[in-house]
């Protein structure tokens, strides 16, 4: 059974629903016939709605990365000043991107584990008016941590014109997001997470104000030309060849959140994420964050007396449960599990019945069953 | 998530393993085509070694009891003698089927929850020295029970001619089956248990002895005739069409029980089934039968205190947990979970621990988390 059973627990991609699978199978259709454009215009209000914007969601064919670089290249040119918050790896790569393209970056960098705080941003903002644009990860992938970007961008308008960019990998459409009520400018995400896809499409909302600066801007950019997106989104179409097959998935997992409503989506993370760190508090296993920090969809253990890396080889032999290691300086000191998208109480429930088992075999003795209990007492507690 | 989402705990339709759903997508082929004839050629030995023949296994497109049925109207002919034995529905079922064609049926029946004693049956057959042939269950469905029909047949063949006809449906391919060792001449099983198919297959196998009798038969059948299926498959054909993509499916379910190894399915099964007994005992809940009875690929609970449908009704609305009432008088009485198939140790962790908290809902104070452990110490010792 070990090469066909798999229970994939890392942040993305998760588990594809069985409907959503099946309607990835339909036969590919002409992508400039009237049935794309249809499919395309269906798909728009669900997206608008996950977004909290009443802007189109642009959806391009490429990884979440490919999104953040076209939130770059279409607002900033070489040399333009730029504050990149970094909390982990993924921060870590707004920075990166802007720096590939010459721009000049400001790194505020937080410890890894710990959520941005808005008030130090806003002062830096203060001292240094002449960034044009702030770059903020939603959910921390390789930490944890969902930081406080509904606070940042409050802060930063009191203060600042410049455009508030934020990667919504890992947390969009599992927790809230209301671009334009908080203020927010460009939104991207990706399909392999809370949208329950396979990798492969991108997706990036843009605001006014972002796109008054996009017209304006002369950076050289051609496949991620947003404006094209936008101009071919207005009649329902695509500047170049969509993914269909994952568009008529996206259409089916944008159903299936409607039908069990973004409200109740957004409870269940929130019941996966307490439940996960309850049982980490009872099995005496250290957390990477601190409760009001972390996020809903994936949680790092930074474990005292065992190696992560060893664990995560013993329980992905032992029970194909597949689970993600540390990056950068965390490599071979965390492990973390994902728990969003197709993910429910139910298989956090298994997972911690599985990873005990597997705390045992690296030698470490832990009360069996104790996090499964802790998890069941909070599910029903909070329920 | 609700509609979306399920685990599937009955005994049969099991899940189906990823990699046997996509096998089955294989787009049709001619049912004449050599294709089709190379497909049923690699499939046979496969077959013969669950089965534990040297006989060709018969494929016939129909849900298990036609081939119980199978197994009646080839051997048998109105007012013939036999003996069936009732250890609960399925018992009944071959019961029924005889008597639908006007055989003499004794009836030898034990209650519910029990194993038959093939003492007494041999002591019965001696009286009646005129029966043609005994009909047993393997594995009790309905009840969870796993018959001893390996020493049925020892002692049958002691004293009496009759042929040993065994449902071997939800035990066959999950627990050891040695049909021309133990002497047993007709074994019957469908796709959907064991061999993680979906539904629409039964599997046929044949001593030498029954064909003798088979082909003395004149009871009147058509598309049952196992003549028509046998001659065809010694080329490689089938007398009516075959259900090509359950073919296509059962081709790759072989390969994977091959590719795990019988002897670790069916330890992978008698691990669930301890894991399963284990976390009720702990609980505190009555099991329907004993241990030396119990079947490896399903377990019935009688529960004392709580209604077992109201139960059930919970854990499906709750967690898309799907189990098996009870049937005829224990209708109401008991609950069964399906532990067979494409089904592991980790979804027998899982499925306590949702059934833990569904036990809470319905008003019964159990110690949380108590079935799960006990049913990870128990993997724990003995994996």
């Amino acid at each position: 059974m070990k090469d066909e059973y798999q229970l994939l627990r890392i942040p993305g991609p998760t588990p594809i629903p069985p409907s959503v699978q099946q309607a990835m199978m339909k036969p590919m259709i002409g992508h400039r016939d009237h049935t794309t454009k249809a499919l395309l215009k269906r798909i728009k209000p669900s997206l608008r709605h996950i977004f909290g914007t009443k802007e189109d969601v642009m959806i391009v064919a490429g990884s979440g990365t490919a999104g953040l670089e076209a939130a770059v290249v279409n607002t900033i040119s070489p040399g333009d000043e730029v504050l990149v918050i970094v909390t982990g790896s993924f921060g870590e790569r707004f920075a990166k991107i802007c720096e590939s393209y010459n721009m000049n970056v400001h790194r505020y960098e937080y410890d890894w584990g710990k959520a941005f705080l808005p008030e130090e941003i806003k002062s830096y903002l203060k001292k240094h008016p002449s960034i044009k644009a702030v770059f903020a990860t939603y959910c921390e992938t390789s930490t944890g941590v969902l930081n406080p970007v509904r606070e940042l961008a409050s802060v930063v308008r009191e203060v600042s014109d410049a455009l508030i960019i934020v990667d919504g990998v890992s947390a969009i459409g599992a927790t809230p997001m209301m671009m334009d009520d908080w203020g927010i400018d460009i939104c991207v995400t990706g399909s392999q997470k809370a949208l329950m896809l396979p990798p492969g499409l991108t997706f990036i909302a843009v605001s006014q104000k972002a796109w008054n600066r996009i017209e304006k801007n002369h950076h050289s950019r051609f496949y991620l030309d947003l404006r094209r997106y936008r101009t071919n989104l207005i009649e329902d179409s695509t500047p170049f060849t969509p993914a269909l097959s994952l568009l008529f998935g996206l259409e089916q997992s944008l159903n299936l959140l409607k039908l069990e409503g973004l409200e109740n989506v957004y409870n269940r993370h929130q019941m996966m994420k307490k439940m996960t760190r309850a049982a980490f508090k009872a099995l005496g296993i250290p957390l990477l964050t601190n409760d009001t920090d972390a996020s809903p969809t994936v949680t790092a253990i930074q474990p005292r007396d065992f190696n992560p890396d060893q664990f995560r080889n013993i329980v992905k032999e032992e029970f194909g449960l597949i689970l993600a290691g540390g990056q950068n300086h965390l490599k071979g000191k965390i492990f973390r599990i994902g728990h969003l998208g197709y993910c429910t109480p139910q298989d956090v429930l298994q997972t911690i019945s599985c990873i005990e088992i597997g705390i045992q075999r690296i030698g470490k003795n832990i009360p069996l069953g104790d996090g499964v209990r802790a998890a069941q007492e909070l599910y029903i507690k909070e329920g």
